[in-house]
């Protein structure tokens, strides 16, 4: 086990009918003008916006609204947010949404308080030393962000995405309620949970001994996906809809790569997919870490050997190391597919990628090497996509 | 999964040679006059506090002493140090220790800013608002007191050992170096094993369903046994070492025990044997646990069929539910007997105890039910004392 310090200062207000406490809970974490950060249509038409806004006005907190997150989100939205928030004098950005209005939220918490542009700090120019503190209410369940001290925004000038880790970041709060969840498309819920699987998968598959750190992350792992395919049959399931939301938030607070040494290989390898080909990121990691996996086993063979067995249940009686491991690979594509995904990047973009494009902008973005599980070259990344393909 | 918060806001700072740091963080945690509190002269003559208050000095902190603090901490230490933390005008409280130096610590903390008698908060008739605040360097992986926001006192007139919770005792950050544990006698790293075990008993025997949470907790129990008989045969494992010491942690601080209806019925029915026997709270819990187990499983089988199962590693193949439950049972009680602990009260204090006080007590302290997982009479209390002699 590493040194390691582990902040996770963030207050998870969790259960039925807390999204009711919104207006409190801002008014307790010191928040006056608020701006309010959200995403589609979903959110007005459920009526979660007017319970939010009526419970801001219920405290007199003012709030001004900045709307239309996408997936994938943006700079443009995050500059228009930075405006916005210096022009409203906003002292609290609340976050109602999944990962994307919450990193999108998060940038400009970190860019309304800078005297310079926020990129800065994704480009790796500047650290980030303060933000505006930032609230959540959780809709969607998958990237963490309402834990995490995390922020991933792609710039639309030549489509690089790029992300920040900073405690000055993790969310003051974050309600959290699962009957939220409840009327999610089944492909959101499939791609959080292949999401989150995959926030693990970054710190589990690392070199450091790590007994009682991968013992509980395992555990975590193999809730999620027994959950993910019970909601398959049946999407009201309250308990599975706790258990993926709580998974989701553990999965990416830091609790599973405390004194670890994390890889992060497969999310940056993704993000080039969904930047590029704008697919939603659980999805594009669905192709991506099989074909991570297959790769780095016949390099590092241990951790993916102990995954086969430990998280996908393959019985190693009788079978060799190479054995156990493919079928380990081959049971993750299977629960992929069971939830209805591909793991194929042509499949997924309904076109073969461009695997020069796709390396070169890896290559722009993270430089000559990625990963540490098993440190990747450039080609190496290559492969991988090919892989994939 | 019930509604629950989750807040866990301490910074641990984990790992070797991390005390070093502590000047740097009391400072950084606004600390400029400290009352440092620690136990017996180990710390002392390992050079430790020698370490801290130098750390101290070099970042110009002032700070008074209150030392020698012993274990099942009294009333009497509580009030000395905060008169002594109000002649002194302290702003931060400093444990050096652990579960008995920092309940003390936060009892200080508590009664300091408190124009009243601080029992007035563990005898359930105020709750707590504020504190001061309290940063701890861990010495003894077990109370978990580092993460939690709990305090454990006896009151020496009456002999009664009440406690609290509250988030305001949460330390500000607690600095852990599991090389500072592997100096222990053995009989403390074993009766910290013991305790942090309990801690995720009081919340895993509980009729709350709970896939995700009993999942990681069960991993985290196997990794505490397995973890502590690997100390007995090499005390100097760091990796060992540094597992029990996190594990400690996260047993305690909340983690395992979101959503779900807690029962703590063990660790109350115990709190009488070491407050009125002065024995080890946790070599008291040897003696408890297996009898609070079989007790309820004759009522409520369900989770210890489950424990017996996956902490205890029992086949299940060809055996009833009854003796399922009796074989996970008795491989607890080998687990405290490898550990070198008795599991018999008698031998423990060395004459039979006196069960009538104990019960009395106990009715003073609890009123006339406790517990949720089965909640227990005075008189089911009774059995679970005669059945652990």
């Amino acid at each position: 086990m590493d040194n390691f310090i582990f902040y996770s200062p963030t207050e998870f207000i969790f259960g039925k009918d807390t999204q009711k406490r919104t207006g409190e809970t801002v008014r307790r974490f010191g928040g006056e003008k608020v701006l309010l950060v959200y995403g589609g249509r979903s959110a007005e038409e459920s009526g979660l916006i007017k319970e939010i806004t009526e419970s801001l006005m219920k405290e007199d907190i003012e709030y001004s609204i900045l709307k239309g997150i996408k997936p994938n989100p943006t700079d443009d939205r995050v500059y228009e947010g930075i405006a916005q928030a210096m022009r409203e004098g906003s002292t609290f950005i609340l976050a109602v949404g999944g990962g994307s209005v919450i990193d999108t939220a998060k940038a400009i918490a970190l860019g309304a308080v800078y005297n310079g542009d926020f990129w800065d700090f994704f480009c790796g120019k500047e650290k980030p030393v303060a933000a505006l503190p930032v609230g959540v209410v959780l809709t969607i369940p998958a990237a963490g962000s309402e834990g995490s001290g995390n922020s991933v925004i792609t710039r639309l000038d030549g489509m690089h995405k790029l992300s920040v880790r900073t405690n000055v970041l993790r969310p003051r709060f974050a309600i959290m309620n699962p009957q939220l969840t409840m009327t999610l498309p089944w492909f959101q819920t499939a791609c959080g949970a292949v999401d989150m699987l995959c926030h693990i998968f970054e710190r589990y598959f690392s070199n450091t001994t790590a007994m009682l750190v991968n013992g509980y992350s395992e555990a975590i792992m193999r809730d999620i996906m027994a959950r993910a395919l019970e909601l398959k049959v049946n999407p009201d399931d309250y308990e599975a809809r706790a258990d993926i939301m709580w998974a989701g938030t553990i999965a990416h607070n830091g609790l599973c790569g405390v004194g670890k040494e994390e890889d992060w290989a497969t999310h940056r390898i993704e993000h080039e997919v969904s930047a590029i080909y704008d697919v939603a990121h659980g999805a594009g990691l669905a192709c991506i870490a099989p074909a991570w996996l297959s790769f780095v086993a016949k390099r590092n063979p241990d951790m993916v050997w102990r995954f086969a067995i430990n998280v996908m249940g393959v019985n190693p009686d009788g079978l060799t190391t190479e054995e156990i491991i493919e079928k380990g690979i081959s049971s993750l594509k299977d629960f992929y597919h069971d939830l209805g995904l591909t793991t194929s990047l042509t499949e997924l973009i309904g076109k073969t990628p461009d695997i020069d494009a796709l390396v070169n902008s890896l290559e722009t973005n993270m430089g000559k090497s990625l990963g540490f599980y098993v440190p990747l070259s450039m080609e190496d990344c290559r492969e991988i996509y090919k892989s994939a393909l």
